[in-house]
């Protein structure tokens, strides 16, 4: 497995590689706050399982920030998080509607139909996005028992392309679900990167729009681990814990998770940690934009940069700097950015592009 | 919910409770040199799902303690590393057999059957354990469809009843499974615990006496969180991985969880915290065993202890410093001790139960 | 496979073996008013998956005898339709309770934890039947997320030892069920011989009783194939057919079934060919009692009969006309009865026990 | 429900529709000798779950047809068949792999995801055929636990297009999976139609061209229940009977299925009936192919004939003869031809077709 080579001294021309890594957002370290949070937490002796002070105040604090009661259930990990808040959503016969890009189908192993049963159906991406026009598709089937009965459609926000919906999009999604009886999810592992790009807050982007389960993502923006599925539809409020617990996701000494996820949501350091985020990956996507035989293919909406570079230069830059290839045959690669990523880091990475692509 | 009530004066000649609960091991904060080592492997870069040094260490540590090579699976937590080891020794239509008192049948949501659609099948337990008669009551039933085969028989050293199994006895566990091509599991959450009341080792607890895989606690045992499942049947190695993520069980940012594993491998240091709680229990047993109205039900093996109260002084007694109900009709209770429990939290909960209870 | 010889001729003293089978109720042919129904069924158009007037008339001819609109769902077979019944009453996170002699648990390979990822939970039986404190015991779990949360109790009527559960004990059980907000299952494979053993009927055994789901069977009792789930309580009509078709248990040219159901409906066939087969146990079991050797473990309240036999006489008989042991290492055997034995067959089985048994 | 309305008379130039339906070829009724074989499988005693005579000679005849020794699982129906189908080439933690518009993901409600947790990948069909190309698109997955590992590939013979794979494309496919280590099952609901179209034989359909596992459908070709899997992978032989059980597949009086099954092979009945359908459908195809209005998408290959007719005329059409829509808004439609279609049946449709569609 490939590691970024840090401490590798410049040589014939090329810079030193950056100190952070661009290869993932959870490649970075904590956010000192975070990682302070978690210390403090410590102590003799505190409940497990949610009943200590941080995992109350952390309820607290995201029912004040969607302005409504919100069921909240800090989890240990993305896919966990996911699968808990797909299956508060669904009915014990029924199927999952999301794009063929989505984490949920293609990056988390097979999990949300080993672990639900459920069917996860597809319907073809635009730009990263389902679109409403798939839920009508599959709303066809409803009622009719041959077909897979869709009961919550996914989406990812940010999505795995680095798109990032519009509230508005996000709300006719919701409508398209709920004139349909079906439930609203949404995979936020970047939920932060979406609402800062769009300078919004959490009741704006989720509880304004109609969605009904949100993953909230905080190990990608500056956590150590732990996620929380917010369960905004009251119908389905109290079948999640017991969910959460079966599929393996009750954290034990849960107060190290909720004092992360209060170090994260004081201040609004996850929406201003994820905005710099953001400026990074646009001031990456500025910097690279001019070098000879790099192509960014989008503008970047959220923290990653998609671009696509000369096949036989990815495996000596990947060399300098690790990161991934998104689809190598095509020479197209990703870069994401973090909390933790500066000016520095940036600036030192798009020096080694011009150094090692551009000619 | 309970809390234990630290800061609250002596009142009326009951002392102030103990720093520390008896309400769990999960109770406890992390050991001081657990959280110096999660803190110390924060830094700006490191491959996240286990690509990191770390990882690397902790696989090393244990394949030396093992004297043989072992895949090392880290996971988040004890109900999820459970199921991720007890799926590894399955085949896709194979039953697990445990005591009617297993961790993995009563404790965990329901999680084995969800999570791999295993039936789990119980058999009495004999204080706690499983014998190997039981083995032979399935085995009966294998190579005839109508009746669940079992593939895994899962048994949890120490057991919930706070007993510990011999070597001697898990050996004959392991005989019993392998002479039907079964393969033993055993539910380590306390493996420590057990490691220490025999004066033994890891190697000679669960490798010489042919476990095919184990669930490594570390969390009752001074971590903050993180289980390791131990496969050691190269039969099966390899598959383990794609469990663990089909299962939601595969860390993002696995050091963290790396460091502290290794910071409890360090010097024994999870045997000798462990042996430090078995300690603290005996102290405990010894301490209440005269207050009059207290029955200490078996000499304590591990860290737990089980005690007799009269009913209708439960409530006081948890109300002063919280613990759990075992079976309150019976007025049954237990205590539990951990790494950090100290002589003074003892003395002082023994007394505190010999002003709430003894007469 | 041991078949039943039945062209052997009188040899040595022991007499020709009887033309049915005392093996199984399942190694029965069909009722002549059975595969006469099968067969008018036939012919050139009719929509399949039960949108033909066999079926129509078949859910008709059920909400009849039980007073109220009952939910129909014709399904293939035993193990398909009691987890399809089962899965009815189970919400996505819920487990199962029920004796640990029963046929969900024991003889149907695991299909109800796999196909619906729900633990099966037991409790000992008493004379093959789940007791109300059964209930209570799980009941104290409700609420707390460690634990498996019942959904569904579940009882063999029936049962596996060949006991009758009397109307007012299933009541008692449905009333158990309630208070906890649990739903109450019938196995009723062996229905119809519970009814006959009763002199009752559809309604006063599982409607009255409060009962809410049923699988009412025909195999055993006449059939060639095809059982029924009844669904009575109406809050979870409609669920079961995608319930049913998402488990594999709908049939396609459903107008087969349909008719072999309406066949056993008419004239109460179903109850007077049962009374029969339990008739002919109780002849058997009188005819054998007096033999020297063999004990009657219990007076049969259905179609089975239980006897303890010489253990080094058991292969000769089985020899001669084919059982299966019910524990051999205690001498333990049964022999079933059904639709199509006749006194013949029973005074001819019980001269074949006195020869190769009796001294 | 519609149905047929086959006594109805001559009005207004509208001739009287056709004895047989055009809905589905599971809407005829059985094959005489199906029925006779049937009734003849009754009698007094046959030990049930295929330990008897007709269940052999079932395994012997495909055998023989296969030129080597195969598994021969017989169940209740389809989609229960092809679950088992799939369940048996899977490892516990596999995913399946077919096209967007298999049965498997389209038409089974979700059941191969439900009972066997597997995620059920998707590539877009080519005239309803998957591609090999879809299979190295998520071979390249293979081995990375993030992305799902597919182990089995599944493919409909003949499609849900009504097109039909050459013997070369199934070889290329199983060469295709078989390099990356999966297995190839067929969906052979229609497996007869599309032998018959190739003027194939069993062995060269599915033997020789290296398919693993095979749904061989019974009931669409003139049965009246139960379909068999046949597993021809030597390495998997075994594994597949305690799933058959464990799904609810296990056919209690097996005779009849395996009664009718032999009545099918016998003389290669399976074959010649499917010849006769597909001839049917070429018949219908040149039929209404002259009729103004009508469109026959594409020459039929087996026995469906896909039409567009103009949206109004499509429920005058349905009301005269009942067929299902494939696609209303597209005006498109499905007609499918059986074993018991006559010649007069079709030309009395296409007779309809054009005095209410024709102008």
């Amino acid at each position: 497995m490939p590691t970024s080579r840090n401490s590798q001294p410049d040589v014939g021309g090329v810079p030193a590689p950056p100190t952070c890594s661009f290869a993932s957002d959870n490649t970075a370290g904590a956010s000192p706050e975070v990682l302070a949070a978690l210390a403090a937490a410590d102590g003799p002796a505190a409940l497990a399982y949610g009943a200590d002070r941080w995992t109350a105040a952390v309820t607290d604090a995201f029912a004040e920030r969607c302005g409504q009661p919100v069921d909240v259930l800090l989890c240990w990990g993305g896919t966990g998080a996911n699968v808990v808040g797909v299956a508060a959503g669904l009915e014990s016969w029924e199927a999952v509607l999301c794009a063929d890009t989505a984490h949920l189908v293609t990056d988390e192993g097979g999990a949300p139909a080993r672990m639900t049963g459920a069917l996860v159906l597809t319907e073809p991406n635009v730009d990263g996005k389902l679109v409403p026009e798939a839920i009508e598709a599959r709303a066809a089937w409803l009622g009719n028992e041959h077909h897979p009965q869709v009961g919550v459609v996914s989406i990812s926000q940010a999505t795995e392309l680095g798109t990032v919906y519009t509230p508005d999009e996000i709300a006719a999604l919701a409508d398209g679900a709920h004139r349909h009886g079906m439930r609203l999810h949404v995979d936020g592992a970047r939920l932060a990167n979406a609402v800062a790009a769009h300078d919004s807050d959490l009741r704006a982007m989720v509880v304004d729009t109609g969605v009904d389960i949100v993953t909230w993502g905080a190990t990608k923006n500056g956590g150590i681990y732990g996620e929380a599925v917010l369960v905004l539809d009251p119908s389905i409020a109290g079948r999640a814990r017991f969910l959460r617990k079966q599929l393996g996701q009750l954290p034990s000494k849960m107060r190290y998770i909720a004092a992360q996820v209060l170090a994260l949501l004081d201040d609004d350091r996850w929406i201003t940690q994820a905005a710099h985020a953001n400026a990074m990956a646009a001031r990456l996507a500025d910097a690279v934009a001019g070098i000879d035989g790099v192509e960014v293919v989008r503008p970047p909406e959220a923290n990653a940069v998609f671009a696509r570079l000369p096949v036989d230069r990815i495996d000596a830059l990947q060399d300098w700097s690790f990161f991934w290839d998104w689809d190598r045959s095509d020479g197209l690669v990703r870069w994401m950015t973090h909390a933790a990523t500066t000016p520095d880091d940036v600036d030192r990475f798009a020096a080694g592009v011009a150094a090692i692509v551009g000619r």
